[in-house]
């Protein structure tokens, strides 16, 4: 008898996992600090909205964890990277080269400049953009005209590079920032799925002229749903607070407000969570390591499955662990033998440029993110499951 | 010796606020109820973002307190005024009416679609748009081409009107509503300020074809940030949840998004001091009409003020007291004695027309809103300085 790629993982799984854990779920936050007493403080003075510490003490302490010269929160990672994205110069006509494998919210910020998204293909290891295939179609379709880069397909301003990092594996930087040089093009790091990633020592999250990190429920630390830009730049600091917070100019009094505005703020409520949540940070990617490398054992026993490890370089967070198998027609019915031993497991995302909204915006060939696509599953990566027992 | 208005005003507000309550601040939030329970079952239970009952529980309550069939919860109103825009049908291109007098977020929601503002003028009783006079203004400044209402001066299609309920007061809702239909537009109720209203004796926020309501920490109830949008049509709340939520369609894995879309869910952790708010909301709106008749009736023996009732029909939550004084010269001096009097209250917004990004907007007359903004004043309006004492 042969063993299904369900059968390998499950018994995996079942190996990893402790019955009482299941049904096990892709990823649950938890609470195990000092969230209640934060919070409480937030209610007992009325300071929930607004007005109150938590926002000011998360932005220094997140900072401070990333490495970088000022955090400033937003409501959750999609403002934060659509906030990222207007900072950088990208315009209504611009087009924003984005990898077609990543998460929605990276396609819609581009959008919400009125701009197009331009997908680039991934790259097998580190599931993140390709950098060197990106240089050579960046070499062979675009010119530059007075100080832009042009699309010559299009004819449209190619305004900046966004790269994800997948499941908090870090793309390759060191020769994307390469590229991004040589074409004179800004980074934005998409960084929503890398806090408590290191990428050549350093933490991921402060790669890119500009990043954006997430909150939201299933990340790594959740504020309920909350976000953050990073930046070493003063001024570009100052204009990330600005915008986020209707663009007013502050007086004790008058209500001027000196550009369009957003109302991106993040609620002292939700920063008095992170601020607990962030004091667990490093317990919790230990623990996710665990699990990882429990995975790792486990899995490197079969030849049937590819368990995707960190790429060199980088000290991932694992937020979410993955496996890649070798038959893509059998992915569907692994997923339901998956869920229906109580392994709640995901495949990665639809390709953003199969979505009816996005099929007749511009592509390179996109053939590695399209295996990628087929191939990948989500392994049940919760912090609980790393703990030591 | 001559009184200034500063004098008058300081005297009356010695009168109805305890010395033990100042600095007196404009609105402070009031947390007496459920919260604490709700927010550590959140927790306790580790359901603070998408997951969890409480955004059920608080969207089923508020539509019910709002007599209308569905609510959608959102990150804050301006997410809610946005989406409702989009709802609506409002596109790149076009014109959007709505009053000069306003808070921010009307203006820049309407950009947010593409669209442009289209300033009008308001009624000098209700604060809110001017029926009769946008009556006569669109029938001189437009006409009608295949359906659509075009604006004859910049050619564009005008899409839309957004009422504004200024400081919980009721526009004239009759009229506009005549208006509206003479012109074919529909009516999206920027109720950001009117929670708790009412109108011909239904809830003020249910008016338009759609509404848009707020929870910021400054309104009647607050989820540190949140706000709702209100419709009596089962497509259109349908719509409104499926973009709200990334536009992803149910599938147990699957990540297949349909069309453009937004992170603008409220996580279920806001959504958990939502439920506890809205329990209050009845006491808050009372004590708050309480506070308004001993401002009315202490302004009423000096005719100096004008303390701003509610318009005829309408029974107002009087979110923000206000006062009108005579002359605008005084209304700076007047606004810095009272900051120095331990009285925190503030002008009404700068008129929108007359902001940078917005001066080349088109606009009507907008004469009596440039009075308005020229003398009124907001005076300490939270629910505990109604308290019964």
């Amino acid at each position: 008898m042969t063993n299904t790629p369900a059968d390998t993982i499950i018994n995996v799984l079942d190996q990893v996992i402790q019955s009482a854990d299941k049904p096990a779920h892709l990823h649950e936050p938890r609470f195990n600090g000092n969230e209640w007493q934060y919070v409480k403080e937030c209610l007992d003075t009325g300071w929930v909205s607004s007005v109150g510490s938590y926002v000011n003490l998360f932005e220094e302490k997140l900072a401070e964890k990333c490495g970088v010269s000022h955090a400033i929160l937003t409501v959750n990672g999609t403002a934060a990277l659509h906030t990222a994205l207007i900072l950088m110069g990208v315009k209504s006509g611009d087009e924003v080269i984005i990898p077609t494998l990543t998460f929605i919210a990276t396609a819609n910020a581009v959008t919400y400049c009125g701009a197009t998204p331009h997908f680039v293909d991934s790259d097998a290891h580190t599931l993140g953009i390709d950098a060197v295939k990106l240089d050579n179609y960046l070499a062979q379709n675009t010119m530059q005209s007075n100080g832009n880069l042009i699309n010559k397909n299009t004819g449209k301003r190619i305004a900046a590079i966004v790269p994800v990092h997948i499941f908090g594996h870090a793309c390759n930087m060191v020769t994307l920032s390469t590229v991004a040089n040589k074409y004179n093009l800004p980074i934005i790091s998409d960084a929503a799925e890398a806090l408590g990633s290191f990428y050549h020592n350093k933490p991921l999250a402060s790669y890119g002229d500009i990043s954006a990190v997430s909150f939201n429920g299933n990340k790594v630390i959740t504020t309920g749903g909350g976000g953050a830009i990073l930046t070493n730049d003063d001024k570009i600091a100052a204009h990330a607070k600005h915008i986020t917070t209707t663009a007013k100019v502050p007086h004790k009094w008058d209500f001027v407000h000196d550009e369009i505005g957003y109302n991106y703020r993040m609620p002292n409520l939700n920063a008095a969570l992170g601020c607990a949540q962030l004091e667990q940070l490093d317990t919790f990617v230990e623990s996710k390591r665990r699990l990882a490398e429990r995975y790792i054992e486990k899995f490197s026993e079969n030849d049937a499955v590819r368990f995707i490890q960190e790429p060199e370089g980088c000290r991932s967070n694992y937020w979410l662990c993955a496996i890649q198998i070798h038959d893509a027609n059998k992915r569907n019915e692994t997923l339901q033998s998956l869920h229906d031993n109580g392994y709640i497991c995901r495949p990665i995302w639809k390709l953003m440029h199969t979505l009816p909204m996005f099929q007749n915006c511009p592509r390179m060939d996109l053939a590695i993110a399209g295996q990628l696509e087929q191939t990948i599953i989500n392994l049940p990566s919760s912090v609980k499951l790393g703990l030591t027992q």
